[in-house]
């Protein structure tokens, strides 16, 4: 079975799967639930049209460094391979070659792609993105710049050293490749601004990961898993950070963001009917927050989740039924009013890193009482 | 007492502390750990020079928008607030804009000034970054560049709303603000590889988050959450990757790292004397990465553990001594040894991105046996 059929109307595909349709795993899957079908579809509905044919885009790409002319496998319906337009679909390809991690220019082609989503998501023109990364020698940048050549494929770069990134350069110019030095002008900016060169090492090089700041960061990240889903409330003083709001609020994933950029995050689930730990009641009511959403989203979320968990038919009828949920919201809502100091985010359309911004800035708001909202750092 | 006697050798400073110097929490905290300081000292040794004088450089900054001219109230021991050739140090400010999370442009400035680590650890040339999310309008625009023209600040922006891009690029340019735009040139060479135009909506505007890879990255992190330090090994076939090492070796922060990304990640540690789960033994090998550490790494690690968690000093000494370092450093030698298709990751002189890029790496080319090394994804 094609794993478009397993995996329909997914955007963007995971890199585990997408890459992989010989996973074992992906085998015995069953189908994805008709409420994630549903999202889609109303995303679709949203966009003003219907997304059957032209959403799954999973393919596989099996490339060689010395084919030529550079052939593509297509593994994909024939039915799905074929935009609204009725012409054939073909990814354009992205090559993001780095001689560090490349996580930096992964991020950057992430947010910039975000500038097109009304064109990925609704009108059928596919990306693929390749990640190259420790690209430490010239003959390797060549070769995957031959094939970008091949590919017909934009070349995003980030080349601490710089007869790599000039090499970069030369070839793509010599060849034709579209490229973009990400990091180049930001670096030469702060050169100028520190009157200091770069040092041309990727990142990682020159650097000792056992700073004061890994250790905290590590720390934060330990704290939060043990703090997670109302776990240890007597630690609650110790965090820096504390989300409350009902299940499905996002109150996970939002702390373990938190935590990787060095927070202490706690989170106190709110269940209708169950007090809160008293130790709440203790913290500084500044570093709380309270997470809302709107309650039909909330119901989607917890339709999936109870199918995910196997949750019994009983209590899955509870856990996501709509009066239940408006209820449970409404309590949570009166929690709220009772401790008007506490922030209410709504995360209804929001993305966690969008949340964990709106968490950030209020945090350091209220600490400094800046009436110029910023998050300040020293390096 | 000033944060920089609480905090010596700090680099880079956690935004909590480094921001908050009045902080309740910090009041009561204990002096950082000798084991931290001698981390420290070590990077000022290798570095052929002593750290003592120029290494604390915790200060805050009370900046109002419209306070002329600009001041900057340091708040800095004055024999700290020399740099070692004797010059009053100020730090170098770097605004970073945004009219979204702001996230990619700091992640890049990060990424930039990894190349002058040199210069921020050892020669003391402090810089200072300032986040500003959520930009979305001129006015409030103008007033942080206008507050840059009084910081010479470096202005680093990220500006999906092509109105409030150029308003800044020209006010940068009328007011003599270096400034660097990170996105539009990637976002311009995306437009013209796929043929389309930016929406001109920051992140989050456009996209819904709703998506299956927003179910599927939330269900890696609580699944990497709930397996964290060897959890329910009957789990272990459901993770797509399955770190192994003994403690301290990284494995918590690298699952959470990997989570995000959207693997299901468990992991295992390796105690001497103890079995591993059976059920690690049915798992795909080809899915599985030791990670090892040089001991005295370890060690000095483990030591610092030691202390954070109140161990007991006969546990501490077990745990932190070099003789049981070493031998379960071997133990786990030979247990790599016995599953030779276990690639085995040395994360000391690694940080955690470094340590993931690896793992990812090496996971996608077994899956795939390309060649040519590369992460795909598909949009």
């Amino acid at each position: 079975m094609p794993i478009s059929q397993l995996y329909p109307n997914t955007h963007p595909v995971v890199p585990i799967k997408a890459c992989n349709p010989k996973n074992n795993d992906t085998g015995s899957k069953p189908k994805a639930s008709p409420q994630l079908n549903r999202w889609s579809r109303a995303r679709a509905i949203r966009s003003g049209r219907k997304l059957d044919r032209s959403s799954s885009r999973t393919q596989t790409q099996t490339l060689e460094p010395n084919q030529s002319p550079p052939t593509v496998s297509l593994d994909v319906d024939s039915d799905d391979a074929v935009s609204e337009d009725g012409s054939e679909f073909m990814a354009k390809s992205i090559y993001i070659v780095s001689d560090g991690t490349g996580w930096t220019a992964e991020h950057s082609v992430t947010a910039a792609l975000g500038q097109f989503d009304y064109c990925l998501v609704d009108r059928g023109c596919p990306v693929s993105t390749h990640l190259f990364s420790g690209v430490d020698d010239v003959e390797r940048l060549l070769e995957i710049i031959k094939q970008a050549v091949k590919e017909n494929a934009l070349l995003v770069y980030t080349l601490a050293d710089s007869s790599l990134s000039s090499a970069a350069e030369k070839a793509c110019k010599l060849w034709g490749v579209p490229s973009t030095n990400v990091l180049g002008p930001i670096t030469e900016a702060i050169a100028s601004h520190l009157g200091a060169s770069p040092s041309g090492l990727p990142r990682g090089a020159s650097r000792v990961p056992l700073s004061d700041d890994y250790f905290r960061r590590i720390e934060a990240i330990e704290f939060t898993i043990k703090q997670d889903d109302g776990a240890s409330p007597q630690n609650l003083a110790k965090a820096d950070i504390v989300l409350t709001g009902v299940s499905r609020t996002g109150k996970t994933p939002l702390s373990i963001y938190l935590a990787q950029k060095g927070y202490k995050v706690a989170n106190v689930p709110i269940v209708m009917g169950l007090d809160m730990p008293k130790t709440l009641s203790q913290v500084d009511p500044k570093k709380v927050f309270g997470l809302t959403i709107n309650q039909s989203v909330l119901q989607e979320i917890r339709r999936t989740r109870a199918k995910t968990m196997g949750l019994s038919s009983q209590s899955r009828t509870n856990y996501s039924e709509m009066d239940y949920i408006r209820e449970e919201l409404e309590f949570a809502g009166k929690l709220f009013a009772q401790n008007p100091v506490w922030p209410v985010i709504d995360v209804t359309a929001k993305a966690i890193e969008e949340t964990a911004a709106v968490v950030l800035r209020l945090f350091h708001d209220r600490k400094h009482k800046c009436t110029m909202s910023r998050i300040s750092k020293r390096y």
